[in-house]
């Protein structure tokens, strides 16, 4: 009988953030992480392949986040239009978030193996972006420019809203877009 | 006595790509590489720390060149002119060696581990980018965001051009900016 742990995946998240954080990600193993957690090991691994996999678990949900405001973004907006919307979207998921993100943000910095899974993650992020481009009939090219530039954007605004005082990434994404387009007028 | 090998570090990196595209990346080894150029494996780590590094040699060359022409522009320029000047200079680097180029890209977008090497890479050129680009005056925040997007489009210029039909990289990057500020206008 497999037996449910309501909100095991939540505890556990938050039980290898501060492990992370107090002794660092190489010196943390998956027991330490349920212990602290109050679940087994087991229970662990039925949530995350690994103990890397609790800092990256949601990527492909924020994958569709992107892709869904990316496409239901109105007909008559143009590529960059579009990918303010997925951009702004992907700003919201984050709601309520910055200290876990602050915390995450701290660790992966510090951990190359992490660093470059990080680097992977956000080409998935500019893959789904240019996919949803390209569903909505912009040119191929076109769309890996604006896939690029949107996720340039968003890892942009969220190292300023890690590292900054305003409370709400959507609002760093809203300057950053603005900031861009100035820019590069 | 060390014996100096005129062309020799030229010659282990067209033999290594050579190799790495014929027998893949993981099946090749440094004395394989020596022995196609006509080398010791001793002469190989005088040029190179290992069958990894001979991709990447000459980044720190590319980081100087950026920074070098972003500094080097006209007082009166703005952010974005500043790195556009730097990522033409980055593209003026590659002048005659789309060949080399081309493989390198197969060969690095095949193996995980040197697509993360690559995402590393790019990240030590952002930061050439910024801390030129602060150097100039511009504003952290700001510096930080140019230099974001003048990798961005190095980036998506050089696949264009390595894919592409366009034998000058320059003329490519030319046409990415130009498409940046169109789609962000």
């Amino acid at each position: 009988m497999v037996r449910w742990e309501p909100g095991a995946a939540g505890r556990l998240r938050e039980a290898a953030m501060a492990l992370y954080a107090e002794q660092g990600y190489d010196g943390t193993t998956v027991a330490q992480i349920a212990d602290r957690a109050g679940v087994t090991a087991r229970t662990f691994f039925r949530y995350f392949a690994d103990k890397r996999e609790v800092l990256f678990a949601g990527s492909e949900e924020l994958e569709r986040v992107i892709a869904d405001a990316v496409i239901a973004a109105p007909a008559e907006a143009g590529p960059m239009e579009a990918v303010a919307a997925g951009v702004l979207a992907a700003g919201e998921a984050f709601v309520g978030r910055r200290d876990f993100a602050r915390q995450r943000y701290a660790v992966v910095a510090a951990t190359p193996e992490l660093r470059e899974r990080e680097f992977i993650k956000m080409a998935s992020l500019v893959e789904a972006f240019r996919a949803a481009l390209q569903e909505r009939g912009v040119a191929p090219g076109r769309a890996v420019l604006a896939a690029e530039t949107g996720i340039t954007v968003f890892r942009v605004a969220f190292e300023r809203w890690v590292e900054g005082a305003e409370a709400d990434l959507v609002v760093v994404i809203r300057e950053t877009l603005g900031e861009l387009s100035e820019l590069t007028s």
